[in-house]
């Protein structure tokens, strides 16, 4: 495995089908998995691992994102990574950077209206990775879905000859959603939290029972988390991400709520078969995921 | 010489180091020196063809800009361009195409003030061609000298490995900087429009004579131009665009003035060398330029 700090090795190291995964680090089952993905499909897989500055809406939220890069590394060579492209901040945003990428619309609701600026910033980024590397594909988590829609516009639109690849959501053997802040959740908001997994699970049992009303699938998760603090729970639509009141195309029910410390994030993808709506619940390991540890 | 309508057709037939003329079509002797300029640089020439909506900020200019694609054509053919790129709206702007790339700071001043909402247009469509054709080498013209610094710091933030050619203004043999738009001049207002020139030779020649207050210089410009519209005479560093007081780094002396119904820009670049200013008048044509005809 390479270790680049610079796009331009980055792109001359590049050669064939041409894969990009891109991290903020702190590696769990749920980033192994996307690599994994397109591990046999390409050439070249590259990770990046960059903590983008300009997606952090909340103070000490930057700070507080966990970062362990040896251990990141040693993971990325576990799943035969090419490329491990660890930019300095200048790299990314060299001095005098203003430019910024918006996706207006698909960045409205959810995590848009709770984060503001939180999609400039993604969008923003990943247009410099795409500029910069040049990918033929790149991956990016359905656990995410709301930043996988903003990403799909911004490729379409821009035209950036990239296929975007969409991974399941991973989940703990108990429900809970992969994420690197958990390792901020204590034993006890640990529990607290499958209270959203379990309203999920719950709605997509609905669903498949025939439930189309948006209200009522909302209402589910709601219920079940309402001990915690729940900043939206929404169906949208999962190409607009703009909320629809009848589960009538593809959709995703997203949930977003605070946890002690910890804001977590967690859907079901609604995918349409034959004209029937599936609920996505992800993958779900049998073992517990191996999450770093803190300092 | 090739016609394309798509991104894939364009990059598929480019092969080499690939140059870019973005353009908006009604070639002038201005267009075809940015061409002939990377001719012999690159091994595909592609010139794109588009004019961008979202661009203009004014009603009837989107509709009044003028068009002659079989003219435009047959020119390309002359000076050995490879692919002539010419999409329809459609396939710069996919349906519910929404992204927008922005530079604000260099953005801000001048060009920027009278016409909201331009560079804005000018940076997405620009961001699309270099995505959709990833070229090498791209040409803009001193011309649009703020257009010229709004794409450089849009490809140096977004890392597009791009390489952006600045190439002179070029100006009939009487001074008149040429542009597309001035077909719409009444043989009155072209012989009022010299006032711009004139100003800004004078304003060179103070330079050469050691000037180095922007007001001054601006005086000069102002004066010179007194009997037209004038929006705006700034001296401003050519690389932040922000307006100086002093001329005592790489700078533009820019001027934006209405001529009967025609809308004008038209500057000097001030380059240092040796750590003296020298002003680029740009190049002056021996002959009267072949200017295409309204239909």
């Amino acid at each position: 495995m390479e270790l680049t700090t610079t796009f331009s090795e980055t792109r001359d190291l590049s050669v064939g089908r041409v894969a990009l995964v891109p991290t903020m680090g702190f590696f769990h089952e749920g980033h192994l998995s996307l690599m994994r993905l397109v591990r046999d499909r390409c050439d070249t897989l590259i990770v990046s691992n960059f903590v983008n500055p300009t997606q952090f809406d909340r103070e000490n939220d930057l700070e507080e994102y966990p970062r362990d890069l040896d251990r990141d590394r040693a993971m990325a060579v576990e799943v035969d990574v090419d490329i491990f492209f660890e930019p300095e901040l200048g790299e990314v945003y060299p001095e005098g950077a203003s430019t910024i990428v918006d996706v207006p619309g698909v960045s409205h609701w959810m995590e848009g209206r709770h984060r503001p600026g939180h999609f400039a910033g993604v969008a923003t980024v990943v247009a410099k990775l795409f500029a910069g590397i040049q990918p033929d594909d790149a991956v990016f988590g359905r656990k995410d879905a709301q930043q996988l829609a903003v990403i799909e516009a911004m490729v379409r639109d821009l035209r950036f000859p990239v296929e975007i690849v969409a991974a399941p959501l991973v989940r703990e053997s108990d429900g809970l959603a992969l994420s690197s802040r958990n390792v901020h959740l204590s034993p006890a908001d640990r529990e607290s939290s499958l209270a959203i997994s379990r309203g999920l699970f719950q709605a997509a049992e609905q669903i498949d029972a025939g439930e189309v009303r948006g209200e009522r699938l909302e209402a589910t998760v709601a219920r079940s988390s309402r001990r915690l603090t729940t900043e939206y729970v929404t169906l949208a639509s999962l190409e607009t991400m703009v909320p629809i009141a009848t589960l009538d195309q593809p959709a995703v029910l997203a949930v977003a709520a605070q946890v002690g410390s910890v804001r977590l994030i967690d859907n079901i993808v609604v995918d349409f078969e034959g004209g029937r709506p599936v609920p996505d619940r992800g993958l779900i390991l049998d073992e517990p995921s191996r999450l770093g540890t803190l300092p």
